[in-house]
């Protein structure tokens, strides 16, 4: 009977692929169910849950959700920012404040143009995060996104709560048929690179830069690392170039040298 | 101490005139409260409430609106539509489902844009109704107005609660008179790198690949260097960061720790 339910909500059949909403550390099920709502509201159904709370399923965000029910039965649970956003391609963080980081910071509307410039021609899949209710994203989670989504607001008054924020970023989406990139990153054949090839390159610079003693304080060492990370995460690589820094670093460690001693010798 | 208080909200000194938002038989003080909160958040004030079902003041609106006593403490009330609307020129009914009547039909988006138009260069008053929870506006009332705004939502699962489309009608307002930049890159104090330091660090870069035999294939170096320019560029790096690059480089090849125990040795 499923089907027929009008409580269900339904996606019309020709409804374009949107970006997953990933809810880091979320506390009230009533945001989690109003997320819910908004997303579906506005044609999104890929919900992802980072250590919610009260634990899922929840019967507030269930009630919350005014029967989007598509949404809530499909919600997928992770331990980790970085195993939820481990398939996509292009992340954005949402963040109120203005950050030490330097990232490029978009509108809502500007962030769902390049949303569906990345995900319609290219195939791409984009991800929005959303930090805790009372403080946002944390700095780490920040850096692993490749932009930062800010709402221009009243600035005497400017706090949103979480469903507010989802339903804003969704309906933008939602508006943005339009498909005239404001910007666009050619990439060619190859795609950007995806989330897990990334991490295993950051992992194998920090040993390298560990091992050749790069890092002299190691107060300094994770304020570092993340901007590090943030500065190799805006270069909007594709998984073609990461093999291109794999390359550099066993070049510039002698790695390579090595290699081709041990050829020569046999 | 009101004028001290950061949780009462406030207005930009600059922020130019907006429409009255009319809730029409409103029946819950939460949404009256989400209301308040979305206008303030958006640089609204001008709140009516014709017939709220549980009397004014309300305790659950002021405390859903978080703090946006700017709009709370000048709401005013009327006993019918039409007093509501006496003083505005041109005003707006939401509503969901289509109708007899032929009106004009606007998104929220053109009707942002037509009020902007109307209160800025003509300095005329507008409003836009909203009906109450359950019904939505009554045909009589629709009547009184100049033209109808539809949200474009998924027609599967269309119905936003009222404080979620004041906020998305609030927020198209907000947008047509918002001058941030769709996506910019916040560099804080460090500016962008300058070509020269840019060139200098390419050259370095090409000279250690050079020394550690990285180009096997003298027809594709060349075209290897481009890419590598391009990469780098891509990265819109700023000076200080050149500068961690030359520190990698220097730790990757060894230089870092051949000038310590040069160090260590003195």
């Amino acid at each position: 009977m499923a089907g027929t339910d009008s409580r269900r909500g339904q996606l019309p059949k020709d409804a374009p692929p949107g970006p997953a909403v990933i809810l880091v550390d979320p506390q009230m099920g009533e945001n989690i169910g109003a997320t819910a709502r908004a997303m579906l509201n506005c044609g999104l159904t890929d919900l992802r849950l980072v250590r919610p709370r009260d634990g899922w399923p929840n019967s507030r965000a269930i009630a919350a959700s005014s029967g989007a029910t598509l949404v809530i039965d499909n919600v997928k649970l992770f331990d980790t920012t970085q195993e939820a956003l481990d398939d996509l391609q292009f992340v954005f963080a949402t963040t109120a404040r203005s950050r030490d980081m330097i990232m490029p910071v978009y509108t809502p509307r500007a962030a769902a143009a390049e949303i569906h410039q990345r995900m319609g021609k290219s195939g791409q899949k984009c991800g929005v995060l959303f930090g805790p209710e009372r403080s946002g994203l944390v700095n780490d989670d920040i850096a692993r996104a490749d932009a930062v989504i800010n709402v221009p607001l009243n600035p005497g008054f400017s706090s949103l709560n979480l469903g507010q924020a989802v339903l804003l970023i969704a309906y933008e989406w939602s508006q943005g048929a339009n498909e005239t990139p404001p910007r666009a990153l050619h990439t060619g054949e190859t795609g950007p690179v995806t989330k897990q090839e990334f991490d295993s390159f950051m992992e194998r610079l920090e040993e390298e830069l560990d091992n050749g003693g790069f890092f002299t304080s190691p107060d300094m060492r994770p304020t570092i690392l993340r901007n590090l990370r943030n500065l190799f995460q805006r270069m909007e690589v594709t998984g073609q170039e990461i093999r291109t820094f794999h390359g550099i670093i066993s070049t510039l460690t002698g790695q390579k040298k090595d290699k081709a001693k041990k050829k020569k010798k046999a």
